[in-house]
């Protein structure tokens, strides 16, 4: 973090209002940890004295808390929006691109300019890779694979065959995107027998895939992630979901078969998402809580984990009343 | 999917009734995008009006059904488990078996024939591959790993040491299989020591393993999970856990160590199932339910999730109340 | 497991009384599998039969079960925990240290003695990799990574740039840590703006992170993992998480973003945590339970999940009673 930029320029790129223009940074930290070359931000009212003492050479921070703040600031709507883009300035370092020599990469692919190949990755045939794609090591692009310009592909990721992802994804170390669909039937004897599972994953653009996430292939249609969602770690996205525009879902999230979830949900983290159900847009889910029903309405939210924390015996207490009520000599 | 067949192919295949046989398909598809080159199905009462309306070329329904479809037609029993095999003629596409020259297979290992291995994957010492077993890019099998015929393992794929995995098993991407089981005795300083983990994993025949899904070795003696097992994806198997034949587990499901499932369960998706514990052959346990005591009697089903959608307010309303009952002077 | 013992050396190991020093064993078993060659232990009171029938040559156990057991024997205050140590003689198999050519170490990493690295393994430019460290085949270890000696890291695992890990610790395979913070800041478009992610994770002496487990980078500030913490499977720790000594976290648990958990707890399967809460020291998490505020007392124990079954029509008839309590018609 070496680069220096005055505040009129963070200013400008966060569209806030400067106390004074000349002062410069040349990193971003906390309030707490902050030096006389940092940016930093207040929105959290927890962190009051945090913000009278700080010691960062600015602070971008509303309006209204003015006041609170002696030194040079930045005053804008959303502070942490601002931060975000602000501390990019800092954070934002291009590697050169570069194949290693110990990568393989199909002759029958196409690949775009400025490609990064990881060690020991592997691009399969029939795949188009666009330009300015960074793919880390140890990573498995299948056959016929689209890769948008721009797109992020990290290590020990597997993208499976025929699987199309847009411009500017970022896909991180150890999804698992295209891998088979669950689908089974069941034969008189018990036994199981696999339906094949030959649709694929299409995901738009600007979507985040965190690490070992998994998202299955179609059975025969695909399954779709749209522009813009963010998923973190340890999701479990099941085939033939649908999955609306910027919806957001936290980690251990798992989303069952053929679910539709709409536009600008937010999926708290274990959350879990029934099969063949459809979400509304902008519905939140709370973290922990299950989702058993379609919901028509948008711009609810749902939750049934306990918003308090219950000690043991008394939780045993509970449960066994649980049992009683509704019994007719409860 | 280019290849043809004639409807009455199809039917004997699925042991079903064929309204034409001399009609040809090429390709397998829902109701809705299929077209007369395509064989359909009908199982799903909500899609009355696609099969009323479908282009396929044949559908695939029961004899009851009959009179909702005008074109040709396959009665059967089971509408979905015959189209699972009437669409794997379409879907069978076998890989030509080839060893990628960047791979590495340990001198000591015994290689049956027709093996096809990805890039960048390993066999260790003493491993006995059988023939037709396909591996693919960034695998590591282990020392004297030994793995049955006609068993697909994906890339990405870590199989330790001693680990023995059946015939016809399909391991999916990024699925760790014996992996240390989790185990510790706490010393006098709060610390933990680790209980050597010597067991192994021992996998029956036609076993699926999700992606990312880890099952772990045992302690003393094995893991074990017999013939027929679906295992889907991001599941945690511990140690110790015996899984009985045809079980089938949905996705995000964690199993406890030293848990004993029956046969022919159906663990759905996000379940939890403690450890020590015996569960009876034929259980269902409905997704995100917990068992916490031992099923004695087969054939019963457990479910402790809401089968309705709580809105937060209405759920803090329930959870306060929660808390109250059973006391005194509720 | 060819190596020999003599009782009295085991006893010395584990602080233990022996009834003979004199016998020999070469192999640990349970009590119902052993032999006169075996070591094995009692302390589960179920399994009183097996000790009372046991041919194994010694058996550990505590003084006051001593009249159940005719043979030769070990008398401990923590049968379990010296049953580990004594284990461990048999155990504890040393591999040889070796470099596989097939594995790529960048020329600016400093590595320390009898390194073991497997194929397909990468380490990147300025890392620190002590004395007898032992990596695994298909393993990335990024840019400017520091691992302390003795450490072992399996295969498929990715340790992303900057990340500290110490001495004594093992990371399974399949294990992420170092990837990005889930963070996003809100456009006034719907679109999600990603906060930079510039922390790292330290990670102290002897921990133990489990297979396919993550543990995402800070934000600003690090994820810190102090000394003795054992992690299990498909665990996600969030950024900025700080999880005290030996506390030890079952599998498919997830910890959110900046969650403070103190020494000492236990956490069981499946739980999850909020973000941004405190845990006090000792706090026992039972499996499955969820934890949604700050625990301030230490040593409390927390459950919510049934600690009986419920069968699913029972379920019904409570779920429908339980949306209805504390409603005035109630």
């Amino acid at each position: 973090m070496s680069k220096t930029f005055k505040a009129v320029y963070i200013a400008n790129l966060v569209d806030g209002q400067c106390s004074d223009n000349n002062i410069e940074v040349n990193n971003f930290s906390s309030l707490l940890k902050a030096n006389k070359n940092s940016i930093s931000f207040y929105s959290d009212t927890k962190l009051k004295e945090e913000l009278i003492n700080s010691k960062a050479g600015i602070v971008i921070l509303k309006k209204s808390d003015a006041h609170l703040r002696s030194g040079p600031s930045i005053y804008v709507n959303d502070p942490y929006l601002a931060f975000a883009k602000a501390s990019s300035l800092f954070a934002d370092i291009k590697v050169l691109p570069f194949i290693h020599k110990n990568s393989f990469i199909d002759k029958d692919s196409i690949i775009g300019e400025n490609l990064s190949l990881g060690p020991y990755s592997i691009i399969e045939s029939n795949s188009r890779i666009a330009q300015n794609v960074s793919i880390g090591a140890n990573t498995f692009i299948g056959k016929n694979v689209s890769i948008g310009c721009n797109s992020i592909i990290h290590s020990n990721v597997t993208i499976e065959s025929n699987v199309v992802i847009g411009n500017g994804c970022e896909i991180f170390s150890g999804a698992r995107i295209g891998t088979s669909g669950f689908g089974y039937a069941r034969e008189k004897d018990g036994t199981w027998f696999k339906i094949p599972q030959v649709g694929t994953v299409i995901i738009g653009n600007n979507v985040d895939v965190g690490a070992n996430t998994t998202i299955d292939r179609g059975a025969i249609e695909d399954t779709v992630i749209h522009d813009g969602v963010k998923i973190d770690n340890l999701v479990q996205i099941a085939h033939n979901c649908i999955i609306g525009e910027n919806t957001i879902i936290a980690g251990c999230t798992g989303i069952a078969g053929s679910a539709i979830i709409g536009k600008n949900c937010m999926i708290g983290g274990a959350a879990m998402i029934k099969g063949h159900i459809t979400i509304a847009d902008d519905t939140i889910v709370s973290g922990g809580s299950g989702i058993g029903k379609s919901v028509k309405t948008s711009g609810k939210r749902f939750t049934n984990v306990f918003p308090y924390n219950i000690e043991h015996k008394e939780w045993v207490r509970i449960a066994n009343n649980l049992k009683k009520i509704g019994k007719k000599n409860d």
